[in-house]
């Protein structure tokens, strides 16, 4: 094993990210269900887009804002995620490199567009998603780069990108070739209508491919089918060296072998924008671990960051997440 | 004169705001003038976005997001202004049009995409813009439509769509047809570069053609080439029906006659982004007129309106204006 020059490299969906603010019956007469991902084609999209208010355009993607999480504490990352040769390609593109994240994934020539995510924000700050996968639904083994999968410490997989077999299949070769360098993969659950619809292929990689697996409550108990909480932690325990388990505002549960650490979410004056919450959980606890920080100041890393995505629109951090680590003492 | 099914008809630059945050040295690098704007070419664009950081797109446009301000204050207004058939284009429709503004200027076929422009912010909250014209440039006489302009009761002109000549024959055509049908003429200024640009024809078109025109301290000064602001106020009050003279955080001097209105800026916490404060003053005062109120009360709602864009990123209202007008007891 050679020295690692990555801490994180991601791979996932490349999205940008059309957000806008809507009342609670705008989701039941749109058929959605509230905080939840559901995927829509070409048809839907133009549907709901029309119904929508005036909207903020911004680069997301679940594992390309972790990735974005891992530059703004001040680690190495890079993303690895197919966008199309147009101006949505573009911005994404603009958006993560400028942020310090490596991304070098070819655009794709052919006719899908970017992947768009429809974001709709309730007053109370949950956010319902709508997404169409375009130029994403092309990501395959291709677009996988062995080399630069060896060279970071950890590959962190998304959830999502699960939807479509090419990916599915891409992810088990790079799930492969970070363990042939021996480095560790990491793999977000993402949303539990996903894993309800690949819960034997999520289970084959838990058990097989995955050192670190990141999940919330719904995504957890979907995954082993089991109704409550503890059920679920105690048979994930059993089948990953790490399981991080979120539970929004009741912070987090990491359980490795017979350790168990319970981490408080940080407190934030008001939930602006529920969107990437997650996502920069995983930014900050996968940080910590790059660093050799023990479980519990890894999960304090990922609250920090979760607490600094929800307090405004948008799922990329606003302030250097660097600067208030090292002010609450959780980085040197 | 038939009735107005209009309150206000906008003719403009059709703008995908890009905005990213940036610190001074930033402008000074890229030779760029504070708080001005300057015209781009797609070399320059491509450079320029480069260099910037992470950015968020919006929706824009100078006189668009007065329009976009006079549908939040419950207003009727539409928008004439050209976009190419691309993502930005497609997103600068659903923007306007979920506000409530009707826009209906058929999308460019031809190879110039949807105009942009690139806004770095300073942390003082003072923007600076780079904009590069893209299909504005084809805006020409054809895509007025002076049946529209006919039935609105204000037709707002942008003094930025003078710096390319068909648009410039289009204004003429357009305060013509408003005229013809016995409705006011506005014209904003927008930028003191470009007012020295065309000066000339800004002149000719205050002189001959223009009902109520509104300009910030650099324009006003810039347009009558005076030293002090006193000098350029007498200098148009001569020429101009109405002049609102917009100060900043000094509050705006309205004009008419031998009358002298003086109106203070509302108080903001936090001027987070002073993108489209001027753009939506122009929106209070203007919707103010069409309901008949006087000149202070038009001034009122202009602050109102300005206050609530600078408190935020981005050039639309986020809040109901309305409501915040009726809540300050400025509209029944």
């Amino acid at each position: 094993m050679t020295e690692s020059s990555l801490d994180v490299v991601g791979i996932g969906n490349a999205i940008v990210d059309i957000i806008a603010r809507c009342d609670e019956p705008f989701l039941s007469n749109q058929g959605m269900e509230k905080g939840f991902m559901q995927l829509i084609n070409a048809g839907q999209a133009d549907r709901i887009y029309d119904a929508m208010g005036p909207a903020t355009e911004q680069s997301g993607g679940s594992v390309a804002n972790t990735c974005a999480g891992i530059a703004s504490l001040g680690g190495k990352s890079a993303f690895i995620g197919r966008v199309a040769g147009d101006q949505f390609g573009k911005v994404f593109a603009h958006d993560i490199r400028s942020i310090g994240v490596g991304f070098d994934t070819a655009p794709s020539d052919r006719g899908l567009p970017t992947a768009r995510c429809l974001v709709l924000v309730t007053p109370d700050g949950e956010r319902t998603m709508n997404t169409f996968l375009g130029a994403s639904t092309e990501f395959a083994e291709d677009d996988i780069d062995e080399a630069l999968i060896g060279s970071a410490q950890v590959t962190y997989l998304e959830g999502y990108l699960f939807d479509k077999d090419p990916a599915k299949a891409a992810f088990h070769a790079s799930a492969k070739a970070a363990r042939a360098n021996g480095r560790k993969v990491a793999l977000s659950l993402s949303d539990a209508f996903c894993v309800d619809r690949h819960r034997d292929d999520f289970l084959a990689l838990v058990r097989d491919g995955v050192d670190i697996l990141f999940a919330n409550e719904t995504e957890i108990t979907s995954l082993y089918q089991l109704n409550s909480f503890e059920e679920a932690a105690s048979a994930v325990r059993a089948e990953a060296e790490v399981a991080v388990l979120t539970r929004s505002e009741e912070g987090s549960v990491i359980l490795s072998g017979n350790e168990t650490v319970e981490v408080p979410a940080d407190p934030v004056g008001q939930v602006v924008d529920a969107t990437g919450a997650g996502d920069l959980y995983a930014a900050g606890f996968l940080y910590g671990l790059t660093r050799g920080r023990d479980l519990e100041t890894c999960g304090r890393l990922g609250s920090l960051a979760a607490a600094e995505i929800i307090s405004h629109i948008g799922a990329r951090p606003e302030a250097s997440l660097e600067t208030l680590a090292r002010g609450r003492g959780l980085l040197d």
